[in-house]
């Protein structure tokens, strides 16, 4: 068993080019032992964005504080707080902050 | 892609008579395409309970709102917002709302 509060998990910075403003907090990983799916919080800054891009493994997103923008198959989609997100595998998407606080959300992925 | 907020999830009743107070909303599982875990909202009343059990299965966890206690292999270990806690399938676990306003949590499993 593990416990710990996000906020106590370092915040790295991603360094992605194509992203801006972005940090991640690494909460239960493979490291940890988890067999099947890693937890990540991420925090975007005012203006901040992930990179737009697709991938083969799908992501579930818990909309944890702030508002945003879901760039996703070139379609714009509003997202606030408590909203729930599956992206599946293959579909390209981007998360934007397009408030003027912060944004963080929840994203799971498989190991 | 799916998006929904959580509130407009069905919350349903847990009925496990080891269980009191729990309501549950599947925001995102297997029927929505989701190939490796779900990711459920657990809301528990004030001095509600889930079952003291273990399975074969791990538990990742977000305190999304409130307080209580975790009974983790006859141990208590108090919680609060924002924090995360992974249990290992095979390791005996309840949450409990130990305060008295509302805790919600998400919690995910494998599919």
């Amino acid at each position: 068993m593990k416990i710990i509060n996000y906020k106590k998990v370092k915040a790295e910075k991603v360094d992605d080019p194509q992203s801006k403003g972005v940090k991640i907090r690494w909460a239960i990983k493979k490291d940890d032992g988890a067999p099947n799916f890693a937890l990540r919080v991420f925090e975007l800054k005012a203006g901040g964005y992930t990179p737009y891009h697709s991938h083969k493994w799908e992501h579930e997103v818990f909309i944890k504080k702030g508002k945003g923008t879901l760039l996703w198959e070139d379609k714009k989609i509003p997202f606030r707080e408590g909203d729930v997100i599956f992206i599946p595998g293959g579909e390209k998407h981007q998360f934007r902050n397009s408030s003027r606080g912060v944004l963080e959300f929840l994203c799971m992925i498989p190991v």
